[in-house]
C-alpha cells in the first residue's frame, strides 16, 4: 500500500508529543522522572473508591454499567454545579458537560470553533498539549505574552489593536477564542492576579472573543485564589476542569460549563466522538463527592504537595547554578526554571537522562520557538528522596553545561 | 456574542442523532422503545465486577487509577490478540489500541484518513453513527447497494469500474476506505457470505483501499460466522470491535486492530483526544478475561438474545401485515423489517409514540435517501413482555396507515 496518501492531512501534521515518547523511554528505565503531569499514586483514595464502587454496583449496577446520556450523569452534573457555585461560578447543571479528561475538552474546543485560518491567542508559554489538539485544525495563533504575574493584558491589546490597524480599522477574520490556564498555570505555576483577569475580560468584550479558562490546577492551590474569570464574566467564558488532578486520572473524567447555546453544540460533537464518558467513573465522582470525602481529599493533596514543592524549592536553591530562577507556585504539579542563558535545555536533555533525571524542556511551550534555557519540573509525582536526588543531579548536569 | 460565526464548520454541519434525540423523548415517557441499541441491563454481570474491581483496586489500585498509556494496558492487549487469534485474525498485541467504545475508533478513522473530498464507500443501508462521524470531513460518498447477503461485491466493482472509465482509465482521487459491519450489520442483522468477503478483498486490492471491518456483533452469533475480512487479509484491513455488546458499555471500551504503521498513527491521535482510556474499565476487562468469564457471559448473552430474537420473530409473524418482511440475523441486536411500501416509517414515527411504542425509521440509514419503507427494530433492550406488546401496537399503527 502506498501509505503516503493514506493518512489525512490534519494525522500526517499531528505530531507524537514530546512529552509523552520521552516519558516512555523514563519509564522503561531507572530514572527519576520530572517530566509528567501525574498526581502521586499513594495519594489515590483506593480504599473510598473501592467502598464506593461495590456500593454503586450492588445500589444501581444496572444503570452504571448501561449508556449514559452524552451530556452526563444528571446527579453528576447537579453535584459539579454546586461545587462550582462555592467558588462565585453560577452555572446551571444544564450548562455542564462530562467530559473523557480535560483533553477532551480541548480537542472538542478546537473542533467545535476552528476552521483553517481562523485566529486564536495562546499565552506563551501556553499548554503543550491543548497547542497540539488546535494545531491540527490549523488556525493562525496570536500569542500573549507573560511576565511573572501571568498573561500582560496591555501586551495584548497592543497587539490587537496593532492587528486592527493592519486591517485598515476592521476586525478582519474573527478571532475565536483565548485559551488560558489562569491558576498555577501548566507549565509555568503562576497564577493570574485579579486585575489582570478584569482586564482579560474587557479586551474579549472589545474585539468579540470567547475565553476558554482551563483549571486542572485551581483547586489545589494553597493560597485563596482570584475570582475565576467564568465568575467574572459567565457570558463568553467556557470553563474546563477534570478529576484527574483532583481524584484519579484512570477514571477519565473532567467537565466543561458553558453558555447553554455553546454547550448543546458541543454535545452533538461528543455523540460522535465516544456517545458518552465512562458511567461507571461518573457514578464513583458523583458518590466522591455525595460523601462529602473531596473536600477532605483535596485538603490532603494539598498538605502533600505543599511538602513536595517545599522540598523541591529547597533542593532547586542548593542545586541550580546562582544564575538560576524559578517560579513560586501557590499550587499545581509544575515549577518553571530558567537556567544559565546559554544552556539549551532541550539538547541538554539526552544528558541528563543519561544521568538519571528527565524534565521537560521549556520550549516545547512556546509555538513561537524561545524558551531554550527553561524547563518545567513536576514535583507532585516523584517521592521527596526523588525529589532531593532528581535536583542534585540535575545541578549537576546544568553546571557542567553551563 | 454572534453565534453565526462562532462554531466551525464541522459542528455547523454536525447533527443531532435523529435516534439519541428520540431515545431522550422515550426514556422520558412510558413507551416500549426498539429504538437504541442497548444491551440487557438484567443481563449484566454485576457480581463479576464488583468482586473484580474490589480485587483489582486492592491488588494495583495505584495503577489502575492513574493514566494509562495511549496504546492501552499491555495486559488487555495481549488478551484481545488471543481472543482474536481463537477467530482466525492473527493481531499481535502491538497491534492493538484501545478506544472509549467503537464511536470512539470510528470518529478517529474519519479523522485519520478523510480530507474534504476524499471517497469512501459506504454500505446502504450503513450504521448511522459511522456516517455522522464521518460526513463532518465532508467525504465524498460511494455507496454500495446490499441485498438479503450483504453488500454485492459485483455491483460495488461495476460502479468503481465504471467510475474509472469516466476518469479517462485513471483512478482519479483515491479512495480512502470502504466501511462495512459484515456480521450480524447494524442496522439489518444481515451476515455477509464467505464468498463475498473474499470478493471485497480483491476489489480492495485492485482498487487499493482499506477496509475497515466494525465488528460489534459477532462474538454474539448463534451460527459459525464465516472468515473475519481481517483473517483473509489482515494486510489491508482494519478491524474493530467493541466491549460495550459483550460486556457493558458503561465501560466505554473499545479496540482497533491494525498494521502497525496505522496504529501508530492512530494512537498518536488519540494522544490528542483523551490522552488514554480509562484505567480502571481496562483493568476490570482485562480480569473479566484473565478468569475466563467473558466465553461463560457471552454464551449466556447468545442464549438469552436468541429467545428473546425468536420472541420478536413470533411477535412480527402474528401482528405485522402479510406485505412486509424482515430480515433473520443470527445474532446481533437488530431485526431490518419492510412494511407495506406506501407506508413513510419515519412520518409514521410520532404516530407509534403516541401509540407507546419506538423504532428507528430505516431512511435515517440511507445516505442517499431511501429505504423510506424500512425500520430498525431492536430486541435486545426490551423485555419479552415488551417485545410481545411493543410489536402488536407497532402492527396496529402500520396496518392503520398501509
Amino acid at each position: 500500500m502506498d501509505a503516503d496518501n493514506l493518512f489525512s492531512r490534519q494525522i500526517k501534521e499531528a505530531k507524537a508529543s514530546e512529552i509523552r515518547e520521552m516519558l516512555k523511554v523514563v519509564k522503561s528505565r531507572d530514572i527519576i522522572s520530572f517530566g509528567g503531569g501525574m498526581p502521586d499514586p499513594c495519594l489515590f483514595p483506593v480504599e473510598d473508591i473501592k467502598r464506593i464502587t461495590a456500593d454503586v454496583l450492588s445500589e444501581r449496577g444496572a444503570l452504571a454499567l448501561q449508556y449514559e446520556t452524552t451530556e452526563g450523569y444528571d446527579r453528576l452534573c447537579r453535584k459539579l454545579s454546586g461545587f462550582m457555585s462555592s467558588g462565585g461560578m453560577k452555572v446551571s447543571p444544564d450548562e455542564i458537560l462530562i467530559t473523557a479528561g480535560s483533553q477532551q475538552a480541548l480537542d472538542m474546543f478546537g473542533r467545535a470553533f476552528i476552521d483553517p485560518g481562523d485566529e486564536i491567542i495562546l499565552e506563551e508559554p501556553t499548554y503543550l498539549a491543548a497547542w497540539s489538539a488546535f494545531r491540527t485544525l490549523r488556525p493562525k495563533v496570536i500569542l500573549a505574552p507573560m511576565d511573572c504575574y501571568g498573561l500582560k493584558p496591555d501586551a495584548l491589546r497592543e497587539i490587537l489593536r496593532e492587528r486592527r490597524s493592519a486591517n485598515g480599522g476592521s476586525p478582519g477574520r474573527r478571532i475565536k477564542f483565548l485559551y488560558t490556564v489562569p491558576t498555577c498555570q501548566n507549565p509555568t505555576g503562576i497564577t493570574l492576579t485579579e486585575e489582570r483577569r478584569r482586564a482579560l475580560v474587557e479586551i474579549a468584550e472589545e474585539f468579540d472573543f470567547l475565553i476558554i479558562e482551563d483549571d486542572p490546577y485551581g483547586y489545589l492551590s494553597d493560597e485563596p485564589n482570584p475570582p475565576f474569570i467564568k465568575a467574572i464574566d459567565g457570558g463568553r467564558t467556557i470553563y474546563t476542569s477534570t478529576f484527574s488532578k483532583i481524584l484519579a486520572p484512570g477514571l477519565r473524567l473532567g467537565w466543561i460549563a458553558a453558555p447553554e447555546e455553546i454547550l448543546t453544540k458541543l454535545a452533538i460533537l461528543k455523540q460522535s466522538l465516544d456517545l458518552c464518558s465512562c458511567t461507571l467513573s461518573q457514578h464513583i465522582a458523583y458518590e466522591f463527592m455525595e460523601r462529602g470525602l473531596l473536600e477532605r481529599y483535596i485538603s490532603k493533596l494539598k498538605v502533600a504537595y505543599k511538602t513536595k514543592r517545599a522540598e523541591m524549592f529547597a533542593a532547586l536553591e542548593e542545586h541550580f547554578p546562582e544564575n538560576s530562577t524559578w517560579t513560586k507556585p501557590t499550587g499545581g504539579m509544575f515549577i518553571w526554571a530558567a537556567v544559565p542563558r546559554k544552556v539549551d535545555t532541550r539538547a541538554l536533555l539526552p544528558r541528563a537522562v543519561e544521568n538519571g533525571v528527565a524534565y521537560v524542556p521549556g520550549a516545547a511551550f512556546y509555538p513561537s520557538g524561545g524558551g531554550t534555557n527553561t524547563m518545567r519540573i513536576n514535583y507532585s509525582y516523584p517521592t521527596r528522596e526523588q525529589i532531593a536526588e532528581g535536583v542534585k543531579r540535575l545541578g549537576q548536569v546544568i553546571r557542567e553545561a553551563g
